[in-house]
C-alpha cells in the first residue's frame, strides 16, 4: 500500500511547509473558544469561522457553517474518490475552561513553543488534532491533487460542554453523512507516549445537587444546633454516595455493567504500566479506588463518582459566623457500557432524595450525558489504523481503553450505527483540562503523516465485516 | 432611685436631640469597618477615628486610639464620681462582611430608615448599640453636668474577627481599667422583640480544613476511580464530625460541658418560645439538633458544629471534568461552659486526621477561639440593669441565654476576673450577620434611657457580692 514516491512528496511538501503550519495552529490556538462559558461563545464562532476559512483554502468543497440550538457544527467534503469508503472526522474546535489562571506558565491563550511542545489551551484537546487533519488533507491534495478515499469533516463546538445537540444534528444531517467509518483524533498515547489506538470509551452523567435551608444566611451562634446546615447536609449527602470501598451506593448503579471477562482482564493487565510512576505523575498521596480492581481497570473499564466542584457559605479571607442559606455541589458519573446516563441519573436523584435530611430541601438536576462506547480490536478499520500509526511512528500501537468521554463517539455509534476508531495523537501528559496543556510537537508532525497514510490504508480496506 | 425631675429633663434633651443623634447614627453606618476583610482595614480605622471624635465632643477624657496588632482600641473614661462605682462598657465599631450583596433591599453602607427601623450593615450589631451608649452620657452630660458613677468606654475593632488582640490589650492595660463590673450590650431581645438580659454566651472555636489532592486539577475521565478526590474527600471528612442523631462525633468533645441541671431547663422552658412560628422565621424546612434537647437548649445552651464556608473545584457555569487539585471547609464550634477552645480544637484535629481518608493529604489549622460565659441570675448587676431595662421598656426582661459568642465577655472574665452584664437592646429579628440588618428604632431610642437608668441603678448598688 504504501508508495514510496507520492510518501517522499508528502514529506517534503510538510517540511517546506513547516513554518506555515505552526504559524497557523498557533492562530487557531489563539482564539480562547470555551464553550462551557457563555462570555467565550462569540469566540467559538470566530474559531469555527477560522476552520470554515481554512477548509475553504485548501480545496475542500461544501463548507457550511450550520447553526444548532447552542454552537455551530462546521461542516465540508470531498467526495470525488469513485468506488473508495468514505470516511467521516470528527472534531471539536472548543476547549475547557483555563481556570486556575495562576498555574499557567503562559497565558492559555497565548501559544509558545517550549521544549518540543506546544504550550497552550486546546494545543492537543482537541483543536491541535483538528488542525492536523486540516493539514494532512491539505498535503496530499497538493501533492497528488486528490485524496484516496471519500472524506467529511464534522466540528463541533460543544464537545467540552457534553455535545447537547450533537445527536441532534447529526439525526437532520442523516442525508448528507452516508459513510462507512469514524475516525476520531482526540484521544491520547499510553503512558510514556507509546502509541496507541483507544477501543473503548466511558460514557458521562453530570448532575447538580442544590441544597436549600433557611432563607437567608443566618448567625450561626443564634441559630446553630436547631437549624439545619446546608453544608453539612450536602457533605452529609455526598459522602453517602460512595463507600470507603470505592463502590458507588446508589442502589442499581451496576446493574448493567457488562463485567470484565478473563480476556478483558488480561489484555488489560499486559499493557507496560507502572502504578508508583503513575501515581508520582498525579502528585497525590496514594492510588484509591473500587476494590477488587487493578488501577487501568478502575480507571478505564470501571464506573466512577467524582464531585468537580462544591461551594456554599463564606470563602473569603477571614471567618464568618454563618449558617449558609445553600449549598451546591456538581457531581459526574463515568459510565461504562452498558450503563445509560438517563437511568443512572434518575437511580443517582432517588438515592440522593432518600438519603437528604429533612432539615433541608435537595432538587438535583441532569447536566449532560453521554453514553459509553466499545470499538472491538480486530475490526478492520482498528487494523488499518494501526498500520497508518506504525508507519509514522515505528512501532505498533497498543490498545487501550480511556476513561475519558466523547459523546460524539457514541452519538455515531446510536444515529448512524457507524464503526468508530479512536485514532488520537497527543501525549500521555498532555494536561487536558489542567493548567499548562501541550502537545508534543513530534506528535502533531507524524500524526499528520499518520493521518495520511490512514487515508491510504482505508482506501484499500474492505469495511464490510462478514 | 429614679429622680423625676432629671428624668423629664433627660427626655427632652433626647427628643429636642432626636434629628442630630439620626443623622450621626447614619454617618457612624456609612464607614463599610469590615474587620473580617484586610480591604477595609483603612475603613475600621475611619470608624475609630469617628468614635474618637465623637467621645471628645461629649465631654469624655483621656480619649484614645490605642494600636494592637491588629485593629486600634478606642479608649475614654469619665471618672469625677468618687465614692460610686465604676464601669466599663465595652462594644465593638467593626462589623460583619456584607455577601450575599444582591439580597440588600438597599446598599449595606447607605443606611436609611423604613418602617420604623434603621437598616444597614452595624444598625444593630454593634454600631447602634456603641452609639447608644455614647448618646446616653451625652445626655447625661448635658443635662446633669456629671454622670452618677465612673465611666471607662472600651472599644474594639476586632469582634467580628473573634477578637484575637483583645486579652492581650487588657493584660496591658489591666492598670487603667480598674472596674467594678462590665456591661456590654451586644446581644438582642427575646424573639418577639421582648426585652431580655442575656445571662449566658456560647464561646466558639474555629478551625479550617483544607484537603489536596493531586498537584493540578486532573480530567475526571483519565484519572476518575483511581486518584482520590479532595472533595469527596473533605465531604466524608465533614459528615464523619456530626451523626444524624445531631452528635457531635469528636472524641471528648462533650467532657467538660457543665450539664443543664433540672432548674437550668425549667428556666429555659418557661421562656415564651413558639418552635412553629420561630421555625418559619428562618424559612428552613425543619429543626432539628441534638436528640434529647428542647429548641432553646440546643441553640443556647449545647454546643453545635457548623461547616460555615465551603469551596473547591469548578463553581462556575455548565461543566468541567475534574479532578480538583484541592477542598476547603471553614467549621466552627459553639462551646458552652466549660468546654476550653484550645482543648476543643486539638480533639478535633486528632479526629479528622483519624477519619481523613488515605488518598489525599489533609491539614486543620486553627481561626480563632472564645471562651463561653455564664453570670448567675442574682446577681446585683444583673438586678440593676433589669430595673433599668424595666423603667424604660414598661416591662421586666426575660432572662435568656444567648447561642452566639462575644470573644470580649470570656476575656473581661479570664484577663480581669469582672462580672459581665449582658445587657442589648437589639431587636430579636435585626438579621445579624445576614443580608438587611436592622435596628427598631424604638429599641434605640428607649435603650439610650435604659443606659442612662442603669447608671443611676448601678450607682446605687453594692456590687460586692458576700
Amino acid at each position: 500500500m504504501p508508495d514510496p514516491t507520492s510518501d517522499s512528496e508528502l514529506k517534503a511538501y510538510l517540511e517546506r511547509e513547516s513554518d506555515l503550519r505552526i504559524a497557523s495552529y498557533m492562530d487557531f490556538l489563539r482564539i480562547p473558544s470555551i464553550s462551557g462559558i457563555s462570555d467565550h461563545h462569540p469566540d467559538c464562532r470566530a474559531a469555527a469561522a477560522f476552520l470554515a476559512d481554512d477548509l475553504r483554502a485548501i480545496g475542500m468543497e461544501h463548507v457550511d457553517v450550520s447553526e444548532t440550538p447552542g454552537l455551530p457544527m462546521v461542516y465540508a467534503d470531498w467526495l470525488h474518490a469513485e468506488g473508495a469508503p468514505t470516511v467521516i472526522v470528527y472534531g471539536h474546535y472548543d476547549v475547557q475552561p483555563v481556570d486556575p489562571l495562576d498555574l499557567w506558565l503562559s497565558p492559555p491563550f497565548e501559544p509558545i513553543v517550549k521544549d518540543g511542545r506546544m504550550l497552550a489551551r486546546g494545543a492537543a484537546d482537541d483543536k491541535g488534532q483538528v488542525h492536523m487533519h486540516v493539514r494532512a488533507v491539505e498535503a496530499l491534495l497538493a501533492t497528488r491533487g486528490r485524496l484516496p478515499l471519500n472524506l467529511r469533516f464534522v466540528f463541533e463546538g460543544e464537545e467540552e460542554s457534553t455535545s447537547p445537540h450533537f445527536a441532534a444534528w447529526l439525526e437532520a444531517n442523516r442525508d448528507r453523512l452516508a459513510a462507512d467509518v469514524v475516525v476520531i483524533s482526540d484521544t491520547a498515547f499510553f503512558e510514556g507516549n507509546l502509541p496507541a489506538i483507544t477501543l473503548g470509551l466511558r460514557g458521562v452523567m453530570h448532575a447538580q445537587i442544590d441544597v436549600e435551608g433557611p432563607s437567608v444566611d443566618l448567625h450561626s451562634g443564634t441559630y446553630g444546633g436547631a437549624v439545619d446546615n446546608p453544608i453539612n447536609a450536602l457533605c452529609a449527602i455526598v459522602a453517602a454516595l460512595k463507600g470507603p470501598d470505592g463502590r458507588i451506593r446508589v442502589p442499581g448503579f451496576y446493574d448493567d455493567v457488562v463485567p470484565l471477562t478473563e480476556a478483558d482482564r488480561t489484555a488489560l493487565a499486559a499493557l507496560p504500566f507502572d502504578d508508583a510512576a503513575w501515581l508520582a505523575s498525579t502528585g497525590s498521596p496514594a492510588l484509591v479506588g473500587e476494590a477488587g480492581y487493578t488501577t487501568l481497570e478502575r480507571k478505564g473499564a470501571r464506573p466512577t463518582l467524582d464531585v468537580n466542584g462544591i461551594w456554599g457559605g463564606f470563602q473569603g479571607e477571614g471567618t464568618k459566623t454563618i449558617i449558609p442559606a445553600h449549598a451546591h455541589a456538581k457531581v459526574s458519573c463515568r459510565l461504562v457500557a452498558d450503563q445509560d446516563p438517563h437511568r443512572i441519573f434518575e437511580a443517582f436523584r432517588a438515592y440522593v432524595d432518600d438519603v437528604a435530611p429533612p432539615g433541608v430541601r435537595v432538587s438535583v438536576t441532569l447536566g449532560g450525558t453521554g453514553h459509553p462506547s466499545l470499538l472491538p480490536m480486530d475490526h478492520p478499520a482498528t487494523l488499518a489504523a494501526a498500520r497508518a500509526v506504525e508507519r509514522a511512528f515505528g512501532r505498533p500501537p497498543l490498545f487501550a481503553r480511556e476513561g475519558g468521554s466523547i459523546m460524539a463517539a457514541a452519538d455515531f455509534g446510536s444515529v448512524l450505527s457507524l464503526p468508530v476508531v479512536l485514532a488520537g495523537f497527543a501525549n500521555s501528559d498532555d494536561h487536558a483540562h489542567s493548567p499548562n496543556e501541550s502537545m508534543v510537537l513530534d506528535n502533531y508532525e507524524r500524526g499528520i503523516r499518520a493521518i495520511a497514510y490512514l487515508w491510504d490504508e482505508l482506501a484499500a480496506t474492505n469495511l464490510d465485516r462478514t
